[in-house]
């Protein structure tokens, strides 16, 4: 079935840039979100509606216009350029760090965040009016096609559903959440005033898809205690994926191969692999300490194991990331201070945005450490497995999304405990070969199965169970 | 009815000192819970189990002493030698500031804690050795009188329970939390082995109580999760209170009105108080951020209002303790430096352990801040209108668990909303003094109906229920 669709995110499928000779050129995005939507572009008739981020889609914006998608499809993309003011507040402000860090539980309590004028503002005049700015585009779409479903995506969208309903009762709407749902008591860093519009908006949808049960209840739980309601029957959890095919011909293409090359040029024996952006949610600090206390248990690995760490720099315009950044390169610096001898140094620290390296370290890793704080579902715990060569065997943070499907074949640990983290890289090096390729087989069949075009299956019958009840 | 109780708590109702002529005299204590128990020597049958913390105390440690307690009544005190590495660990490490930090939310988790091989041991030979030896001086305690009801007290003590229920499964025993019971998500902070065992040593508890229905739903839905246990019918809410009358004549003693004429001759038209050990908890910086911004708004206010800030200096031995102390001095100079003018200064911060001062203060506000982060109860919010003689407002944290039973007659504030505070101390000045003193009145005659042997009456009645069900 061919649905009419509304996607609307911060981020879009394509960025915009000038090549070489001049021409506007769009360029797919490389997140998650888009990749994993793009199979929508190519079996539904979609407008897809996203921030104007930089002067070339600033000149585009206002109006949709037709691209190419993939495998001869086209869709419509309708940017918005934002007054960049509020467009600051919006994004450096209240998405990022506070939404983020209140979704991740990275708030240090006793001294952040101070709520203050300044940050009542940025609600106001940056996050409030973006979302306005995005509801009154998703109005305009629905004048054009009035049956189309909206699909809002992420915390950077939490009061545009609610402005739309306001004016379109009759509207479908739907939002996925890819962050992990806060408990009740952790929302109430935010004044209640905020926190109520954040489930105020949500709630204005037909429909709430998280990846986990947990994340899930929690916000059912939320949603009970600050606005006494129960939103059990408009939610549903769908886990995120990826698309196994395109996944394995990544890793066979020449950039990959090249990357790959270099890696098995200087690999040690033994290779523990973690890719991630460098946000304090990611643990990346403990992970290092984690690697330390490995080191510091098993002399006969030194010279004979290394850590790549292959961190793609994150949003350095916010002072939390940029500290967190630098707290990262101290902390590998002083591991390998304290261990390198004679060419052989233990991390591997590389900030970079290279995608290519970071599927060919997906093939050669005999671990790989996800032990993040919270995460809403991991990726890295799904694209990894999927290509590795080595029967590699993934160790996994309790709290990450991932976890609740991956668990059973991984090894668990909880993300504050480097103790048990150093303990689990021990044990993933100690299981045998057969152990270790029934565990990776196991969490590959499950991808599989549960692929991208899962999640977005789960997600509109969920949808359509909801319309058709409505119209009884 | 007369009981035969035994109370265990890490500190006891009285300590010990030589005094000038080289004897050994016992202190009472001046902790909240001491106060709270004190009737409970007077009506019933006691013996108190408590740490020796002192050389004093080491000395006559080991089996129970017979004291005098108020009224003529006796009682039995049974001091306990711990050794001092496992005591160091169990108070500095492990309680102090693991267990307290995660019942308060006060973890920056993206980089503390980290729990490592240090922590695991200072868990095991430290927290866990402690409360074997609590539990052992219980079992002693119950060969002697094997019908007594044992009375745990606080996070020092979650393993204790267990330890005594193995080898007496017919004991009557409870347990009181006094602290806020985090959301399940919060006790992932500990490793799996370690919040299983703490909810696992509670459970072995015939009853738990809590402050407040909300710490009381947390500790059931984190049980659930963790162990799949409904233990909804052996907790009860009880919310812990002061005397009254005790308080009264306390606020007559020669030592409170020697220090309220000291406050009286230095007062400025307004007085704001806050009252607070320097716990991270209890939100001191952002408290003196929200008078800054009120003295920013509110020209027409400076010289004639000042904060007084009496602040009981706490755990300075734990490093997060020593550092918000740091915090807590800066932010009161920075403020100072920006606003003081020809004598005026405008916080008056004052760090001493100094109780008729407390007193004093409680009698003299206009406005009294209780912005804590998270709070168990807050007695001070309790204490201070009862003697209060200015019909002060109270100002009081939707956090605080005595917010439950005051928020409608209080201010309430967001305690991380410094906007919101400084509006709410304005808003506080500016009630008519009809609504300041309805407002007050009915605080207190809460507390009257609701004092302490109230907090008893009602533990004890749920108690007797369960073992009348148990009998059953």
């Amino acid at each position: 079935m061919r649905r009419k669709l509304i996607i609307v995110s911060n981020r879009g499928p394509a960025t915009f840039v000038r090549d070489e000779s001049g021409e506007r050129v769009a360029r797919r995005s490389s997140g998650g979100l888009a990749t994993a939507l793009r199979s929508v572009l190519q079996h539904h008739d979609v407008t897809w509606i996203a921030s104007a981020t930089s002067d070339e889609e600033q000149a585009i914006a206002g109006s949709a216009v037709e691209l190419d998608g993939d495998g001869g499809a086209s869709y419509r993309l309708h940017l918005i350029a934002h007054d960049p003011q509020a467009y600051d507040w919006f994004y450096n402000v209240v998405a990022n760090p506070m939404l983020w860090f209140v979704h991740h539980s990275l708030w240090e309590l006793a001294y952040t965040p101070t709520v203050d004028d300044a940050f009542h503002k940025a609600w106001r005049e940056g996050y409030q009016a973006v979302d306005e700015g995005f509801a009154a585009a998703v109005l305009a779409e629905l004048e054009r096609e009035p049956g189309a479903a909206v699909f809002f995506h992420d915390y950077h969208l939490y009061l545009a559903p609610r402005f739309v309903r306001d004016q379109r009762p009759d509207a479908t709407l739907m939002h996925f959440v890819h962050v992990p749902w806060p408990q009740p008591d952790y929302w109430s860093v935010l004044p209640r005033s905020i926190r109520c519009a954040i489930h105020e908006g949500l709630i204005a949808n037909d429909l709430i898809g998280f990846h986990t049960d947990r994340w899930r209840r929690n916000f059912i739980y939320s949603t009970r205690e600050l606005l006494g309601e129960d939103v059990t029957q408009k939610t549903v959890t769908a886990p995120i994926s990826v698309d196994p095919a395109e996944f394995e011909a990544i890793a066979d293409s020449r950039a990959v191969l090249a990357a790959e090359r270099e890696i098995v040029a200087r690999r040690p024996e033994k290779l523990l692999v973690r890719v991630d952006r460098t946000d304090p949610s990611k643990n990346i600090v403990r992970g290092f300490r984690a690697f330390e206390l490995f080191l510091e248990r098993h002399a006969e690995m030194h010279r004979r194991i290394g850590m790549l760490a292959l961190l793609d720099p994150s949003r350095q315009d916010v002072p939390e990331y940029a500290e967190y950044l630098g707290a990262i390169e101290r902390e590998a610096r002083r591991v390998n201070d304290r261990f390198q001898e004679n060419g052989w140094m233990p991390i591997d620290l590389q900030i970079a945005d290279d995608f290519p390296r970071a599927v060919a370290a997906y093939k050669q890793f005999d671990v790989l450490l996800v032990n993040a704080i919270f995460d809403g579902m991991n990726l890295v715990a799904k694209e990894a497995p999927l290509v590795n060569a080595r029967n590699g065997v993934v160790v996994l943070s309790e709290n990450a999304g991932a976890h609740a499907e991956l668990g059973d074949w991984a090894l668990t640990v909880n993300p504050f405990d480097v103790d048990g983290q150093a303990e689990a890289i021990h044990e993933a090096l100690s299981l045998d070969e057969e152990d270790r390729r029934g565990r990776l087989e196991a969490i590959r069949e499950h991808i599989r199965e549960h692929d991208v075009a899962a999640w977005l299956d789960a997600l509109f019958a969920a949808l359509d169970r909801i319309e058709t009840t409505a119209r009884r």
